[in-house]
């Protein structure tokens, strides 16, 4: 039987070599080809398990709590716009819940860094989206030394028990780097700067950005030490093609809700009392 | 040249009869055949330009401030739910804002009836989509006697009010009401009852709402012949065939959008100094 892209695309054991991981594979699938043509039957699998997954808080007597939360980190683009886009032109917009996460507000880092983050989790039977998360307190603030070491350092232990925290309250965290090379972002960087269209989405500063790439890498490689756990383990999506890593990412989605396999629920009422009501209505 | 909806649709002149305006009709198309085939088209169309709306908003140096506001009522079934799914499944998720109003929470009573509403508005090159909205305050409202008639009686006119307080600061607002017959109704709410993936979505207090089908009707009646201004004209769509509902509310969205007629921002960068920057990267 074909390994489960749950196992294919696990973050390898500590200590991780992302110079290693080559970020234009495509495990578990032949080609393009095979994988755009598998594609709208995995979207229609992944839109009636998110329907299944809300409908089971929604309904009967005894509503369910499970939650789902996709958790997408990755250098400038790397594709988590993208990844957004393709999950939610697939499920259904009332189950999902989609946050962008920015540089903090003065009100937000008067706050413990997990403030921001717990007002936007998914309630249960939602499907929540993190474009960028928490994880940005040990990657940019790491790498732009934004608070000192002895702070950030502690975050890694913080991160793992607010995990597990989830996890015990019933949602299930899938966390996605998306791993493209540095070759690609230049090629994609360019491409904006080529296209009218794109030259909104530049920033003078994803350069700067990009000349600290081998510092991020590191801090992604650490991340990926000390937070990929049984609970929460991390994936690591080839993303320097665009068809594999949705492919890819809609693979992990549908597996991680077959899982927690959630179940339409019973009537919380009489069926045949009210179809009586809406006949003579 | 082929009649705009937004002409085709708009709200007839006081008094609106709605038992006059059929709720299978489908103006502008000839049939499902026509309206599906066109709708790719017509879906891309829609997409570009909400891009363009939010990239003027979000590049160059003079950033514009039009947002756009779909506003969806309608009886229980009508398709509310529907319609967000498909313009949503159309529209890229960073620009879009949903909102689904539900009963109106304790803190929220205690304040304005708008107050919830103004804190769900479109920023600057968003488009919000709200799934019932503030007329429920004089639907629901009025038909329950939530409030005194008095104080209900006020809120047309701060309706108005109101919406034009958004048109000066740039926010068009397309309001649609979903008109179903009586019957499809009926059809609709006994296929959730015969269906156990169906089952969830019904609710025993639905059919004590349909029993006051005609005091809605009235309530509708007053709202379109009362709110429907040359500012913000009300659309009536003809709701009991899916497919002209989606079909009729993206070419509306694709007018307003085009009345707007958002632009590409130019570069607030100099382009060919940030190439060479990224090429030495």
């Amino acid at each position: 039987m074909a390994k489960s892209f749950t196992d294919l695309l696990r973050a390898p054991e500590s200590p991780v070599n992302l110079t290693k991981l080559p970020a234009d594979a495509h495990p578990g699938v032949r080609s393009k080809k095979d994988a755009l043509n598998a594609l709208p039957a995995l979207d229609a699998r992944l839109a009636d398990l998110q329907e299944r997954l809300f409908a089971q808080s929604h309904g009967g007597t005894d509503p369910a709590r499970a939650s789902l939360l996709l958790v997408l980190q990755g250098m400038d683009t790397s594709g988590k716009g993208g990844t957004v886009k393709h999950v939610a032109g697939v499920m259904d917009p009332g189950g999902l819940r989609i946050t962008s996460f920015k540089a903090p507000t003065e009100e937000e880092l008067s706050h413990d860094f997990l403030w921001r983050i717990r007002k936007a989790l998914p309630a249960a039977g939602m499907v929540g989206v993190f474009d960028r998360s928490y994880y940005e307190d040990v990657l940019i603030v790491r790498v732009r030394d934004l608070v000192p070491r002895e702070q950030w350092e502690l975050r890694y232990g913080l991160i793992n028990e607010f995990e597990q925290e989830l996890a015990d309250q019933g949602t299930t965290v899938v966390k996605c780097f998306l791993h493209i090379s540095r070759d690609e972002q230049k090629q994609r960087l360019l491409a904006r700067l080529d296209d009218s269209t794109k030259l909104w989405k530049y920033n003078a500063g994803d350069v700067d950005e990009r000349k600290l790439w081998p510092a991020y890498q590191e801090a992604y490689e650490a991340t990926l030490d000390l937070t990929s756990t049984a609970t929460a383990p991390w994936f690591v999506i080839p993303a320097d093609r665009k068809w594999y890593r949705n492919f890819a990412i809609t693979n992990l989605l549908i597996e991680a809700l077959e899982r927690i396999d959630p179940k339409w629920p019973p009537a919380g009422y009489d069926v045949e009392k009210e179809k009586a009501r809406v006949l003579a209505s």
